[in-house]
């Protein structure tokens, strides 16, 4: 690897995000200036650059910021929205999606993240790079506007498997609490079980078990069991990573982002119904960004594959600069950490067949 | 009966609701209130009213649009939130709850409201009211602010049960049906399926199947089976009646209201940031209202249990004399449209025992 040396975790060099530059809605133009966006921010970052390397060069050319920051990985393919993850397994050898995991792979990164289709992305991550040892169901972590003191709330999984029992969900927790630290900066995440009542009655028999295994890793694992939580919690301030079954987590996940979609629009059509309310809406314009800014989806913008060899960041395939740019912050921030060694270590030191080893307290309070 | 005789469904005389005026958490008098501001509206509505006969006989006497048209059932004893169904199903025989449930039971009404403990009035529905024959779980059903043409989609279950397999679901798909034909007024409502994703491949196994279940009683049962919806399909426009197990429907219910709770919370935030975003907030006075108005829970504030032998509706433990109006004025228009046997009608033509038997068409049609 040329220009760029990969020195993560030691604070003394650059840090490397393996960028998917093309199969986002809006192209690889978007990507480029969303990462242009991110390394203005950023001295430190440098990134590897996959697709069709003629045309990734013109346009960082064209980005003076990124001079001698971007490597470009020659991919002629490119795996589109409509593509059956089966099929790009099979046939996706040249994307610039399994190149810039691959990188991943072959350790020049430690993050990756792609705007392209979820379920392709998802399956290659899969095979390229595994899953971790202890892990049985990898599982996808969004960030939800919440109410708690970060502004955001894990969830997770929100779609990488339909079934969960009850060990998964354990992962999960592990998972999602080494996100938080090492993501989010919050040393001692509470964490929450995704219930339909906070009574320890209630719910499915592997969300009781479940409530068990979580609550007697919490002291060893550094958090915080806050036992059942219910859908009103996910935007709330009781926990600040909320473990469920990827079904569950990917209606939820929806139905939040239809709600808040819907108040949106109405909240427009209230503005624009009469001359004084379309006053109002300029009188409130700062107030109206400062709500958007808050709850913008292009800010909560990564979907993270967790327990696998190695950590992918989703954007979501109508990101513009913006959007890319948030998902390379956090991809960045990820990398800096060394949450993928932190997250291997925590899962390893708590899975069934390792269970008498001494916990790996690795990842504990080293917060960022 | 004295007083009131109910006629409901031929539309000669009075209909007559069966109320229980306690256990909210605003007492009885936001009960009356709520009784007298849907009285205004609709002078063939009387009332069965049940709790402590002194009480409520001074607060009627203070609202002289009920006069003559509210017969007040002594029952000294109050389900409280804190009370445990099972307690309630064993002591509870003297509690207004009771008494409410009963008049259903005995036929002098066919739809009963209560603001009490969901769960006490789900259990005491059940055991008093007993399923449907057909039925194997009943359901409760809410209405969702939506962007379809009527403004609400139904969603059930909302938890009810926390499970639910293909015939269950297609029992749903049923009652719902009846409860926007009936309740709504949509002559052909559009029922959707809720899944993580619109392919036919994709979810869990029970839900493939009810998929199959559903789409084939669709002509016979005059619905549009649209197949899989997501979560944001919940608040849109793409399914008038969405069908899912009560564990996941409560989840997004949850979620939803969750969603739009914080979103409200930061827009007051939003609004009292400064000088200039407070005078916005003036000028915009009557758009936020009109917004409230459309998104006001209070408004959809009938949760209805389905598929027991009458109709029960849920109104919001903190309801207020609006959120009161609201459900009594779903109750009337249930009522009204002959709801009760019209659903008992619809399940029976299509339980698994009675499937050889002609359809029923009693329902079809006959909208209100």
């Amino acid at each position: 690897m040329t220009g760029l040396h990969d020195t993560t975790g030691d604070g003394s060099g650059p840090t490397v995000v393996s960028i998917d530059a093309m199969g986002g809605d809006r192209g690889p133009a978007a990507v480029v200036a969303g990462i242009s966006l991110a390394a203005d921010k950023s001295p430190n970052l440098r990134f590897l650059l996959h697709g069709p390397a003629e045309e990734l060069e013109r346009l960082v050319a064209k980005r003076k910021d990124l001079a001698g920051r971007c490597e470009i990985r020659d991919a002629a393919g490119i795996v589109t929205m409509e593509d059956k993850p089966a099929q790009v397994m099979r046939n996706g050898k040249n994307t610039s999606m399994w190149s810039a995991i691959d990188s991943v792979r072959a350790g020049e990164a430690t993050v990756c993240v792609s705007c392209g289709n979820t379920g392709a992305l998802m399956a290659l991550s899969m095979v390229r790079l595994r899953k971790l040892p202890g892990v049985n169901r990898p599982a996808i972590a969004v960030l939800w506007p919440s109410r708690s003191a970060s502004g955001f709330n894990v969830m997770l999984d929100v779609g990488a498997d339909i079934r969960a029992d009850a060990h998964d969900l354990l992962q999960y927790a592990l998972m999602g609490t080494s996100y938080a630290r090492n993501g989010m900066g919050i040393a001692h995440p509470r964490v929450g079980l995704l219930n339909v009542g906070t009574e320890e009655h209630k719910g499915r028999a592997e969300l009781k078990e479940a409530h068990d295994l979580i609550g007697a890793q919490a002291e060893e694992a550094s958090f915080t069991f806050v036992g059942f939580v219910e859908g009103g919690d996910l935007p709330g301030d009781v926990a600040d990573v909320i473990v469920t079954d990827g079904f569950t987590g990917n209606v939820a996940l929806k139905t939040g982002e239809g709600t808040a979609s819907l108040i949106g629009d109405l909240l427009k059509e209230a503005f624009a119904y009469s001359l004084l309310s379309r006053l109002a809406s300029i009188l409130a314009l700062s107030s109206l960004k400062r709500l958007r800014k808050r709850i913008d989806p292009r800010r909560v913008n990564g979907g993270v594959f967790l327990g696998l060899n190695g950590t992918v960041v989703k954007s979501h395939g109508a990101a513009d600069a913006t959007g890319v740019a948030a998902a390379v912050r956090l991809a960045e921030q990820l990398a800096l950490s060394g949450f993928s060694d932190k997250l291997a270590a925590r899962v390893a030191s708590t899975a069934p067949q390792a269970h008498d080893a001494p916990p790996d307290d690795a990842e504990n309070g080293k917060t960022p």
